[in-house]
């Protein structure tokens, strides 16, 4: 369906170094000739007549309509009542799936070097269902919700992926020994798709046993699956593992569209300097175009950008060099 | 109160490896003249009169007079009904602080060796609550419940714990940007006991950015408290920096009591052959006798433990020797 003629994609550029490393995926999207049109739209809550903040309307036909895009970092706007904004987008285009791969990168150093894990986090209930009571002055609870429904959506996209991707092993990960309800109807829910993809291995383990594990040999795994909050924290972890947030991207799969960003913090002590390091943001944007079955163009700007990196001449700040934003996106864009 | 005469100490053996490792740790205590007398009691669940399982009442006779006791790896029954007897005795001993040393090992190498954290954990709610239900078919909530009086209770502990071991740092770590009521609540409970020990650093965290430094930049943290399933996956992860479970502490502080315990599992694959490593159990046992005030015996059995790894000429299997348990143990007991 993407494979023909030029697609219009969604940009939501962000707040903080968001617009410059923006305006470096755009300039090296342009450079590799990719045959797609950006459209820019702005996310900042507006209020609506029933005087409540949202997302402007404009966004979200925007989104709606290209049924895909490409996001930079969001602050959550300060004071009560707003609830963050990436969680906003998530639940607005119901974005089910949250892929994130994180893979040792040949050219910059970190422990470990052996790191190819994609987690797969279940992105629209769990822990953050948002529904939480004070019963009693200092009783509080939160419920972690649990469905079937969005349980199988999560485990079928897992086995999806690791089909489409050629990975191996799809590992879920639970504390179904403690929340044997909750966990165990998501596990029940994997561990039943597994069966309708016997040439994919299959295995169970408790959240702190692959966090040990992680840790200790990462070389373990390959895709894993789980609720929405132990994706939260392994995703972070796995990217630990591989140099941190600058350098790893993340897809949001949705029933009707899906939305690629870097999931970094906007960085608003080195906004507008031209230092900020876009590497999040272009894998994010490469993972985009694989989505759009845009493969070679994907294929030579990934390999653009690692050999970049690879060749340490312009690396920026984070990365233990003293680059500009822009010297980098030059570089990247010459090698293509 | 511990410092004077012969103190009596509850032991749980445990299951699997857990006898040898018992033994072996009676058995350099034995050699280090400690002044406790064992009192080794069984807790395999006995079904009682009102027809369920539960701890025998000699057990939970022995933890309640003696106020001390240590236990090795315990298996959770099979079968329906069956709740993990760790969590039972937590739950029957009100055992609501978890507390977890990691420190990297000189004579250990691992990727890491500036590792000196303390996980402690609320031990007895949050996200173990053990209250689910199933609303409809196929729609499953947990409950994650929070109160003001465990967490200050928590809260207290670990700043004195802080206070006590002259440690600098305490970090609160939480997901109150998603559980703002139920992390929130916490996370004030701590704040507010922050305020009381001003000599002692203070910082409040999210779990994933935790994480994440945690595997980048360990020397980082110190001290850091947090809700139950918090816990359980920062103190593996921690562990896992440092060599993994088989080389950790673990200490559950009480209202009328405290329990040590070594938190690696029962390893029947190697159970009854001389092949385990008690180091765990023996260091979970040096954390008892300091609790005791034992300290000098404390500091003297650790350093014997220490230094027979750091030679490395009795290695058991886990960490890469051929030693058997019992050649480990004499070797400790030789240098007390
Ligand atoms: C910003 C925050 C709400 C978010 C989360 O907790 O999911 C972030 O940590 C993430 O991983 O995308
Ligand atoms: C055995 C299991 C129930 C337990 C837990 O989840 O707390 C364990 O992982 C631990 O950390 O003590």
């Amino acid at each position: 369906a993407y494979s023909s003629g030029v697609k219009k994609v969604t940009l939501i550029p962000g707040d903080g170094i968001g617009p410059e490393i923006s305006a470096a995926v755009q300039k090296i999207f342009t450079a590799a000739n990719v045959p797609i049109e950006w459209e820019a739209v702005d996310v900042t809550p507006v209020r609506g007549p029933d005087g409540r903040f949202g997302i402007p309307q404009a966004a979200i036909d925007s989104v709606n309509t290209n049924k895909i895009g490409l996001k930079g970092p969001l602050m959550t706007p300060v004071g009560k009542g707003h609830r963050s904004l990436n969680l906003a987008l998530r639940k607005e285009f119901n974005l089910y799936a949250n892929v994130r791969p994180c893979r040792s990168l040949e050219g910059y150093k970190t422990l470990y070097d052996d790191v190819d894990v994609v987690t797969i986090r279940e992105n629209t209930e769990g822990e953050y269902s948002g529904i939480e009571h004070e019963i009693v002055d200092g009783v509080v609870q939160s419920i972690k919700l649990i469905t079937e429904e969005a349980s199988k959506r999560v485990a079928e996209y897992a086995f999806q992926y690791a089909k489409n991707n050629n990975r191996k092993k799809v590992t879920v990960v639970h504390k179904a020994n403690i929340m044997r309800m909750s966990d165990g109807l998501f596990l029940r829910c994997v561990r039943d798709m597994a069966q309708k993809y016997p040439e994919i291995q299959f295995e169970e383990r408790y959240l702190d046993t692959v966090c040990l594990n992680m840790v200790q040999n990462p070389g373990k795994y390959d895709v894993l699956v789980m609720p929405n909050l132990y994706g939260d924290i392994l995703s972070d972890m796995c990217a630990g593992l591989v140099g941190g947030l600058g350098l790893t991207p993340s897809g949001n799969m949705g029933l009707n569209g899906a939305l690629f960003e870097s999931v970094h913090g906007t960085a608003p002590d080195i906004a507008g300097k031209d230092l900020a390091n876009p590497t999040a943001l272009l894998l994010s944007a490469v993972m985009m175009l694989r989505h759009m079955e845009l493969n070679t163009h994907a294929d030579k700007i990934e390999r653009a950008c690692f050999e970049t990196i690879k060749e340490s001449k312009y690396l920026t700040g984070d990365l233990g060099g003293r680059a500009k934003c822009s010297e980098f996106t030059n570089e990247i864009c010459s090698k293509l």
